[in-house]
């Protein structure tokens, strides 16, 4: 019997017994006490399959994210560019999988306590079929990590288009997801010392978004506008997007994404509350978006008198990375002037942190094997 | 402990003392009083978060079909057209999530009671960290809601392609959206007097598609044919889609999509049943758009004794959208006389409203700020 | 109550009546027996669910594939093909679907026993609302069963890309999925011979990719090289590939959906350990594609002294194809000798059923309509 054949493998024989010849018990006492054990253990598995099951569905979703950039990008460089994009875009998702797995997930993660990073090698999970405590898998949880990892690296890949050569970019990759940001990611996420402080960063506004932003803004100091960029006079040249559609399915693909990157940051999805809870962060994360497109339609027709649909692009992304700082609990003034001051110091820290590292890496790459202009 | 710690979140204080304590229990009656409704308890946060989890996942799926509108419809346009109509789309989606939050829902859902329509203002809901009663999160409905209502002025977006202007075009989206797509909506799914009299419409053949249809055939009478749509001897002339790749990508997109369109209105997803149910839809959901290739590719080499990309893709889109109207039993006949005639009462009252209130908006614009060809 | 409500579903009355009024219980003893066996009934409820969802998202990850192979190839051949390309991807995927539901899932999969094929004739699912017994709802089964199926005719359709005309390649796909497959897969999956002499194939390393690829190769024989493959010289000219940003997009498809192909094939998500296993082949799925896109970029670059980002693409796919034959414990060395034995009867045994089967099934095909090339 199937129902049978179930209940064996997920209550145990202890269970089955009950279920199954529960006549024969021999006292109400001892069988309540098997029997609560029981119900417990079974919310606990379920708790865990569907925290689990969070982490799984969100971290595809950010993967394709990286689908999302390379298409955006690939769509908005010129066409000289666009096999270019592609390679490093689809190389950088692989260097930051394996260097999330040799160095940062330990670093980011393992025995920070408070401090300022975590320990050196690399993440092993458990043996198949070994059965885990914890309200969700390890394995899962790594995998929705890694991701994250790797979309840091896809925002230095957009901002250095179109100039960056491709090994002095890899090799950046390499260290940016292997090193720098598994350290400032272990101050907070890892419980360091930022967490300790109280910082609040609900889906990676700043861990992730401002990362990669202070990464990516080192190295173009480092390297320079793009050969054609300004004209004699000065003015900025325009530089033809190779093509449109392809920018647009990349933002959708973002779109899509970023339900899996704000949803499953709630971190668990066991318990009504949690569950109504990502259902929010959904619901917000998509409003955000549309007013975005919508505000920068409409400025763009004011401001410009045309439309410009990589504008409405760009209102999209806008939109997502704002609320991505607080998408279950978005307001104007959230916070009490204490935090704003733990939530000032996290940001600088982790921004003076990832600029000053990044330009030391760019600078010696700069000089070594060079960085130069494609 | 692990297990404990999550028993302690999901089963409450009197649990966990059952569950590691248990025998400190002081009477089998009162322990198995409170046993039982642990027992209720936790059946109903896994069903919460089961059908939660249905309309998530199906949301971000249909979301995902606003891409695909996006890449059928710039791949099928002319090459001059790719970039507004990808404008023309990213907007509509973004129109319709802000205006089903503001107006559409509560005019949709609250409070019609038999009637014609619902309540006017935006929607909220509750607070984070609450716990709901129900048997979903309400904001994981309303997601899912808002992208059937994307849906609906995605095939308006499909059929003006190419002629409507982009303000006039998004004007009339934000009143479908927000108003007239909610009232037809209202009298079915809202439970209102269409709903009162029996009237069946699974998963939106006619709320969704036949609304968004005559929506576009009421613009399309005011607007006429594309420019050169006809030569001097009044026979079509073909007009060169941009791009086939970009088209087939849009219908695979389409075609995934329409599992979370179909499925998820299922509307549970915690019970045996309603999970084997869900299976059923989205094997007759492929099976029906499978038949609809297959037949547009024979019927093409009969007739026209060749092959064509873009009929096979209609193909597939024929197929899914008819057996959007009964997903779960496809049959030819299914239904008795009585109700064929609350059927075409629905259909045509529905058509009417949609047609009749959509020729006065789009003939207001046509008056006002003009929705000239462009 | 919407609890109440909630468990007056799940429960049914028994459990409501006891949650809801236990102090009418006439006795502990009976109160035990009918609450040990809710327990048992709502486990065996969430075990079924999360099985059939994992069979869902699997499914339709797999089936988001088919677009995958649909935008690598139209992006891989030549400008001129690629509308053939994207007509014949569309189409395999189509007769796939109804010929596995026509007859290819009861050849693999019912009366099997030891043999070598199951019984003929199309497949049909419980009718709607039924409870079904079992681990899972035979429904989302055949859907995930079904698109396997049809991954391994997208096999033959690249190999076979740019010479193969259209019907006889069409024929030959609805007799592949219809009939051959299922053969040497019921021999596997279906408890056949192979089965019990304790054959592995834990994600359809031989049973999905080699038997396309055997298929592939038959067909490549009879059909011989592109017209313009070599040159006056015998060496190999250069074919343009039409999009690189369409090959990319196509290869994130498929990146992406294998976390469906490999994570779904645990059959099971129902228990902690299930959990967990799934997420450890989600990690090594990723690990693996991306060591073979590292592995490919610097072995490029050492062998040819360039970058190629055909060949980055080339390397993700070669690692998850790796990865497929045992993506939960991936190792060198992991069986005895005795099984070696086993796994090259069933290699050598699927590969020449498949090579000789689809050899006879193409010549047929060039004797009577013709298989020249396009």
């Amino acid at each position: 019997m199937s129902y049978m054949k179930t209940n064996m493998k997920r209550l145990g024989l202890g269970a089955a017994i009950l279920a199954g010849a529960s006549t024969l018990a021999t006292g109400a006492f001892a069988q309540d006490s098997d029997l609560a054990a029981q119900v417990a253990a079974n919310a606990a598995n379920d708790n865990f399959i569907f925290t689990t099951l969070l982490f799984l569905l969100g971290g595809v979703l950010v993967m394709w994210m990286a689908a999302g950039f390379a298409m955006l990008e690939a769509g908005l460089v010129r066409t000289k560019n666009v096999s270019m994009q592609c390679l490093k875009n689809i190389t950088l998702y692989s260097v930051a999988g394996l260097m999330y797995w040799v160095l940062g997930y330990n670093l980011m993660y393992t025995g920070v306590d408070g401090g300022f990073l975590g320990s050196f090698g690399p993440y092993s999970w458990p043996d198949a079929g070994a059965s885990e405590g914890g309200d969700y898998s390890v394995a899962s949880d790594w995998f929705f990590q890694m991701v994250f990892c790797a979309t840091t690296a896809s925002i230095v890949s957009g901002t250095l288009a179109e100039r960056i050569k491709f090994w002095p970019f890899i090799i950046f990759v390499a260290i940016l997801t292997g090193i720098l940001y598994p350290i400032t990611g272990s101050w907070e996420w890892g419980t360091g010392w930022l967490d300790q402080k109280g910082f609040s960063d609900f889906a990676g506004s700043t861990l992730v978004h401002s990362v990669g932003g202070w990464a990516a803004l080192a190295g173009a100091i480092l390297l320079g506008a793009r050969a054609g960029k300004y004209g004699k006079d000065g003015k900025v040249q325009p530089m033809l997007a190779s093509s449109i559609p392809l920018a647009t399915l990349g933002t959708f693909i973002l779109w899509m994404g970023w339900f899996g990157f704000n949803g499953a940051s709630q971190l668990a999805f066991g318990t009504i509350a949690d569950a109504a809870d990502v259902s929010k962060i959904f619901a917000n994360t998509n409003l955000a978006a549309c007013g975005g497109v919508v505000t920068a339609v409409i400025l763009t027709q004011l401001i410009y008198k045309k439309m410009d649909v990589t504008m409405a692009l760009n209102g999209a992304l806008a939109g997502l990375v704002a609320i991505t700082a607080e998408p279950l609990m978005p307001s104007a003034l959230s916070n009490s002037d204490a935090s704003y001051g733990v939530q000032f110091l996290g940001v600088i820290s982790i921004g003076a942190f990832t600029m000053i590292a990044s330009f030391v890496v760019w600078f010696l790459l700069k000089m070594t094997i060079g960085m130069f202009k494609i």
